[in-house]
């Protein structure tokens, strides 16, 4: 097909196209004649992919690059592949006081998880990020244990699992749908505890009707 | 106490404080003489709050400046402050596009929202991202309805509802507090899925170890 019928196809208007071929995060099409070129099943796969990426997973060019180097490097497993995607997907780093809040917050949550029987180093973003909210619950006046945290590790254990069964499947053959799949997954979840809130919350606390009405 | 001394107890530095004071995000001290004055314990509470939703919940500082705004003003009602708040942590924009398999995934995802009985707006910025990441499951090949996700909805839920439990207590009193609250446990929630994450990925798919050995 030509760029227009791609374009047409997948959505992504043809000047990004072009900006996707000239970054080689798109293939050369097959020249056709002069300024013109032919495209293909694998181009409109490969450009879902990338919108999949952004769109959704807010990934920039730069990590969509990297990933897609990964996938096609038969060198990364699948396991460092799903680490990497999982690591970006995660939002914002993290700062680290030294303090004797954050030290102590760092030995409660090395212990708590060490009790979860998670195997997850404690330079891990999730780890640190922690750390830190403990520290601040405490500094905030909460006087809470990390195991305060345990309700929740437990859910996000039943997800991590769901999520991994759903992104699993076919992922010897298929790296790049595993991929897509986690960043989707992803976005799903957190896509759904947004308007759980919103409707929650509504529940709860009452929404305002904008007319009152009389009485 | 002296700007040093708040500086040293909230770990936050002294060009930050006065940054800070400059920007009226932080009430002035009590001036107790030529470029000196002292600062109490709620100006501690103040930084402490500003750090959390910064360092924690990755907001900028008008979206900041807008909640302690917010929470002054006793106008507006707690239902209220903590959509604004839920809605900052949203991550990302969405962009919709207007093509067929949007309009479907638009409709499907409506359905299915309305079968979970919450009352949550098409306008929402959760219902649009579920919208986005239904058609692109559906683009990328993956032949499912919006039920697909209903049980991630049913755990977004419980999760929705065990927040708000922690998030209410006194917030009718300590409207800061509930927002800190609120801040926090998003951060713990995703810190804890992302660590649950490394962990079943390389227990399910192997970690492969550094040296693997003879043979």
């Amino acid at each position: 097909m030509r760029i227009s019928e791609l374009s047409r196809q997948t959505g992504v208007p043809i000047p990004t196209i072009k900006f996707y071929l000239r970054e080689r995060l798109l293939p050369p099409g097959e020249v056709t004649g002069r300024n013109q070129a032919q495209y293909g099943d694998c181009h409109r796969r490969r450009l879902r992919f990338i919108r999949a990426l952004t769109d959704i997973g807010q990934l920039d060019l730069s990590s969509v690059r990297l990933l897609l180097s990964a996938i096609e490097d038969e060198c990364v497993p699948t396991s460092d592949l799903l680490e990497i995607v999982y690591r970006m997907l995660f939002p914002g780093g993290s700062t680290q006081d030294d303090n004797a809040e954050t030290r102590q917050a760092q030995i409660d949550v090395g212990k708590f998880i060490g009790s979860l029987g998670w195997q997850v180093h404690s330079d891990a973003p999730g780890h640190a990020r922690l750390v830190q909210v403990l520290a601040a619950m405490r500094r905030l006046g909460c006087d809470c244990g990390a195991d305060f945290f345990a309700p929740y590790a437990e859910v996000a254990e039943r997800l991590a699992v769901r999520q991994l069964d759903l992104v699993e499947a076919n992922h010897d053959v298929d790296r790049a749908g595993a991929v897509a799949r986690a960043v989707l997954l992803d976005g799903a979840l957190s896509a759904l505890l947004s308007m759980a809130q919103d409707h929650h919350v509504a529940l709860r606390f009452g929404r305002p009707t904008a007319d009152p009405g009389p009485g």
